[in-house]
This record gives C-alpha cells, sequence and structure tokens, in this order.
C-alpha cells in the first residue's frame, strides 16, 4: 500500500435521472441504488483497504455536504470541501492537486467518481496499484479506460497507440462524446476505450499541467489553496472559485496535454477489467440488477412483497409498499413520499426533461 | 313525493375490483371514485328529494358499518342493519320487507345498489316516480332495465314482452349472466335490457313472493323482524341469519316468478335512459371520467400535479403526489400507504385474483 496515495472522490454531480429518488440534496451518489450502501459509502469502501480515511478527499457542493457528512462519519471534516459554486471537474481536481502538493509534495492522487458500480474489487484494487506506480514514477497521467461493448454516445472516448510496461498503452487522444457514426467507428477501429472518469497522477504532475493549460484557474486555486486551514479560507473560496473556467480536466487539460503526440504527452491508459457501469439512468440500474443472477426479462421489486401476473422486465421502487403487478412489460415505475414517476425502459432517459419542467415552474420542493 | 316510499340501499358488496384503493373494511361504496362525494353518499343524496332521512334504510354487513354510519350521519342508526353473514341479495331484501311491513303496511320498497354512477338525476328520480306507481298499485314488481351498448357477460339480463302503461314493458324472462354467444344474441334479439339491481315493489308483494319462493329463508326472517328494536334482536338476527339461503333475488325469487307467464307474473321493466354506469372495475371508472368531458385517449390523473409526455389513456390515483408519466399508454396505476398497482386496462378485472392470492396468504392487512 502506497502512503502517498491520496484518493479524491468527486461528488458534486446533481445526477437528475433518477428522479424522483434522486433530488437537489439527495444527488445519485447519496442513493442506495445497488445494495445496502449508498454510491459513494461503496466508493469508499472499495478504496479504504489503500487508504486510510484521514488520507481520503471528497469535493462536493454545498447542498450534498450535510448528507455526505452523515454518510461518511470516519471523514475527517477538513477534507470534505464544498464548491461555492458548481463547476465543472478542472477546478475541483485542480483545487485538489494544490491542496495536496501543500500536505505532501509526494502525493499520488486518485481522482474517483461517486456513482459507479465496480463488479471485482479486487481486480479494481490490484489495477489501482499498477497505475499508482506508473503515476509515481514522473510526470506520468494515468487514465482508466473502459473496454468499450456498444456505440454508447454519452461518454468521452481515448485513442491508444502503443503498450507500455505490460497491459498500460500510451495514450494519443481524448475526444468529447462522439455522434452515433463516429462512435461507431472507434468501436470498429479497435483501439478505443472509454473514459471511466478514474485518474491517477501526481499531485505535482497535474499542478504543473494545471499551470500550462489553464493559468488562470491555477493562480486563482493556488490563492485559494494556500488559506486552507486558516480563517480566511472560506471567504477566499467564495470569493475566487466562482472566477475559475466552467470546464471538464478532459477539455482543458487532458486533449491538448495529449495534442502534444503520443510520447511527449505521457498519458497512460490502464484498461479496466473489473466490471464497470456507471449507472446511468433507471435503464441501466435495471440491466445492472439483472445483469447478476438473472435474464434480462426478469422484473427488479424494492418493495415489501409482491404479486407479479404476466409481468416481465419491470423496475418498481415502492420500498415498503405492497406491489401488485398485472400484464405489464419493461415498466419503470419509482415512488417517493411526494411524487410517482411512470415510465418504460426505453424511455427512462427522458427523466431529465422532467427535473427540467420542475426546475422551470419552481416546484423547489420537488427537485 | 309518495310519502309511503322507503328507499332500501344495499351496501355490503365487497368490490374486490377496485383494490388496493378497496378494503374489506373500505369497499368501493365507501370510496369517492367519482367526485368528493362517496358513492354511497351520492346514492344518498341522489333519493333524499324523494325520502327523509327517516324513511331511508341501508343493509350492510359489520366489517363495513362503523364506516358507513360515518359517512352517512343524518341515516338513523336503527335504520343501518348490519348482516352477521354475508348472504346473497335474496335475504338481505326480503329482511327489509319483513321489517319495513311492520314499520307501514303500504310500504313501497325500492333497492338500491350502492355504488353506480347516475348522470342525469332528475330524469332518474322521475323514473322512479313513474316505478313507484306501478309498484303501488298492486302485486307489482317493477325492475329498471338498462338498454344495452354491448354484449357485455358480466350482467343478468331481463327478456321484456309486450309494453305496459306507456313505457314499462312487461317482463318475460330473467337470465343470469349470459356466455359470449348468448350475448351476442340478446343483443340481436333486441328485446332484453340489463338488470340494473334497482326494485321496485311494495312490502307485501316482496313478502309474499319470499313466502312462496324461498319458503324456509321468509320464516326465519320473519321471525328475525319480530323482534327488531327489542333486546332480542341481535341475538337472533346472529343465530338464525346464517341459516338463511345464499342465494340472489334475481335467481330465487323473479326467475320463478317470471316463469309463471308475462301476465301471471306482474313483472315490469322500466328502460332506465338516465345514464347509467356500474363502474366495475378501474377500467370503467377511466371511461366514465373520459366519457363526461374529453377523448378516450385522455389521461386521468387524481395527483397534486403531473408532467406528461407521450403519455395516452392513463389511469392513475396518486393523491398528494406529483405524477410524471412519460412515454406509457393505457396502465392503470394506483397507490395507497401501502400498496401499489400497476396494470393496464386491459388485465383491469384480474385485480380480483390480487385479492384472492392476499386473502390465500391471509395478508390480512392488505385485504
Amino acid at each position: 500500500m502506497a502512503n502517498n496515495f491520496y484518493p479524491v472522490i468527486l461528488a458534486g454531480g446533481r445526477g437528475t435521472r433518477f428522479w424522483p429518488l434522486s433530488r437537489k440534496k439527495r444527488a445519485k451518489q447519496l442513493l442506495a441504488l445497488d445494495g445496502k450502501q449508498t454510491m459513494i459509502q461503496q466508493t469508499v469502501a472499495r478504496l479504504l483497504p489503500l487508504a486510510r480515511p484521514k488520507k481520503l478527499w471528497v469535493i462536493t457542493n454545498e447542498d450534498l455536504q450535510p448528507a455526505i457528512a452523515k454518510q461518511l462519519p470516519r471523514l475527517p471534516n477538513r477534507q470534505l470541501v464544498a464548491e461555492p459554486v458548481m463547476r465543472n471537474t478542472a477546478p475541483a481536481i485542480g483545487l485538489a492537486a494544490f491542496l495536496l502538493l501543500r500536505e505532501d509534495p509526494t502525493a499520488v492522487l486518485g481522482l474517483f467518481p461517486s456513482d459507479h458500480v465496480i463488479d471485482d474489487e479486487k481486480r479494481y484494487r490490484e489495477t489501482l496499484q499498477r497505475g499508482i506506480k506508473i503515476a509515481a514514477a514522473g510526470a506520468n497521467i494515468v487514465v482508466l479506460g473502459i473496454r468499450p461493448t456498444r456505440p454508447e454516445t454519452g461518454y468521452g472516448y481515448i485513442e491508444v497507440g502503443g503498450a507500455y510496461q505490460g497491459e498500460a498503452l500510451r495514450v494519443r487522444r481524448f475526444t468529447e462524446k462522439p455522434d452515433a457514426k463516429k462512435a461507431d467507428e472507434f468501436i470498429n477501429a479497435g483501439n478505443y476505450f472509454w473514459n471511466s472518469g478514474m485518474f491517477l497522477w501526481s499531485a505535482r504532475t497535474l499542478a504543473d499541467a494545471m499551470r500550462e493549460h489553464l493559468p488562470v484557474t491555477a493562480t486563482l486555486l493556488e490563492e485559494i489553496a494556500a488559506t486552507f486551514g486558516t480563517s480566511k479560507f472560506a471567504a477566499k473560496f467564495r470569493k475566487l472559485y466562482p472566477k475559475c473556467e466552467n470546464i471538464s480536466v478532459d477539455y482543458g487539460v487532458l486533449e491538448p496535454r495529449s495534442a502534444k503526440g503520443e510520447e511527449a504527452g505521457n498519458i497512460f491508459c490502464l484498461p479496466a477489467d473489473f466490471g464497470w457501469n456507471d449507472l446511468g439512468s433507471w435503464t441501466a440500474l435495471h440491466e445492472h440488477r439483472t445483469a447478476k443472477s438473472s435474464p434480462p426479462e426478469e422484473n427488479v421489486m424494492v418493495a415489501s412483497g409482491m404479486f407479479l401476473l404476466n409481468a416481465r422486465g419491470n423496475y418498481v421502487h415502492a420500498p415498503g409498499k405492497f406491489v401488485a403487478a398485472v400484464g405489464v412489460s419493461d415498466l419503470v415505475v419509482v415512488e417517493t413520499p411526494d411524487a410517482l414517476l411512470i415510465t418504460t425502459r426505453e424511455h427512462a432517459q427522458d427523466v431529465g426533461k422532467i427535473v427540467k419542467y420542475l426546475d422551470e415552474k419552481k416546484l423547489n420542493k420537488l427537485v
């Protein structure tokens, strides 16, 4: 176990696609969608064999901070950082780099989304340990890549080139979410991976990359980080953070760095063969739950009891209720104390439109 | 207004087809399925212009008695009669006859189901007034017949013959629920009506018919009625009523009487052209609600708010909740504090199977 490894969990996302269960103050990462623990609790539990709680950092927003503090009681309070305004991943990750550079100049950071599912945790940690070694060895950036199984247009892709130290591959290029035609080409080409959003790099490498590619934001973040642990931090954070560029780390740092060329970029892709699912919708959750043990036409019921007659492929979330499903297929029905969603597995990606409507109508209690 | 007219409302039915809203102690007639008043409150309100509360009787069972007393506060307590065991309509109606014969030997009884919908109340009362006249005129039985609109197999049918006093028709024959082929024949024949379950007859005529066609039950009921208003009534009722035949008034009284022939039977059918619906299922309720004002593909939503996107022909009951329906058609979704029903308009008649399952599994809280 590398004692300079610092996991940084990004937990500021809103996750509207799990409405009505997910809300502004109870985002996807705070839900127990798969098992008894919430997504962020599972993320932490997976990482604890590699890093003690005092090395763990969580970056979130002010809406979610109280709930996360409650769900992660062992996390030291200072390491739960709440952005005063929402920014994309580059400022959040950059801030983590500058904060940790002051904690430990040799720090190797692991960046982790807080709301993904991992099937094989042992293999996950083995992969991370290999990645940590590469990241610690110099000005290297390691990204965990998922071997694509379909021409998904919802993810960023990584184009890889030659092999490096066994299973790692040199990264040629990061691309934003492609259209369907491009996604097809990527799949057929064979040397593309999905960008998992999991990165490993030293705090120094990341700080340098920020200074090079996003110099204005880097200066602001350094100024914020310099006050960390003092009484001035909160005010400085609130004043300067909104001035940071609202840009993703992929677009702001990794793409320009990879543009230097395969050799000069020093970015490496580690194939992640540990079973990964980002649970992007109710449909993805249904597929994940049925893939584990049952045929895909299976019903998944979160309920106190059930009666099923000619019912196939439904996902029903109604904890504490007796659910009777008769003559219905491929539905998604989710019940909370104040709302009821009725849709199909096919239409579940439209759930974001409901949240948009509720936002517009200022039905704040429901979002 | 005939001052010897006594409406008797039959409110002992269980109405399992509105599960999960309907329960053993909250049967269909106690629900506000159409409007603010419950079905039994609507039934009473419709009749009050024809008979004051002190002439109104309700026959129910012990499970429902407390709730009905609450819903009908103006009904004198003695006139809310609770059967100690469930029997079919013949004993309930026969008991009403023997009770009212003692109250008023000239009484004309109107028998009314407690859970039907009437669109045109003025016409309904006009029809009743004509029927009361025929019933009061002698040993006549009047039944309100509904002109059939489809070959329904769920209702009993009345075959009529010649006209009598204007719009009334002489009844030839009562038939039980037919099969699909028979129902088709009835519709094509043109001289068949649906049996509405609404009857008018004098207490004396009914008492005589009971004595003739169901002599054992008639004797038991007379013995019970003789103790009404005394301290012995409850015990007598509990002891003798279970011995009464478990038979419907149609099968036990009307069929044998009509077998005497059109002339001798003295049974008359009054066509009921006032808009009638027995709301036999969630599907029937959806049709009734949409027929009033909207196209049939309309959604009917009992909810505190809603967002609809590509949603057609759904019935959703989730009072107090915000309902979002996306990409779904012809569903029936009903939510209560302890249960959630998900089915289609086509399958809503299978709801009784759920209640059967719950009965078998002794899940008593849910039935």
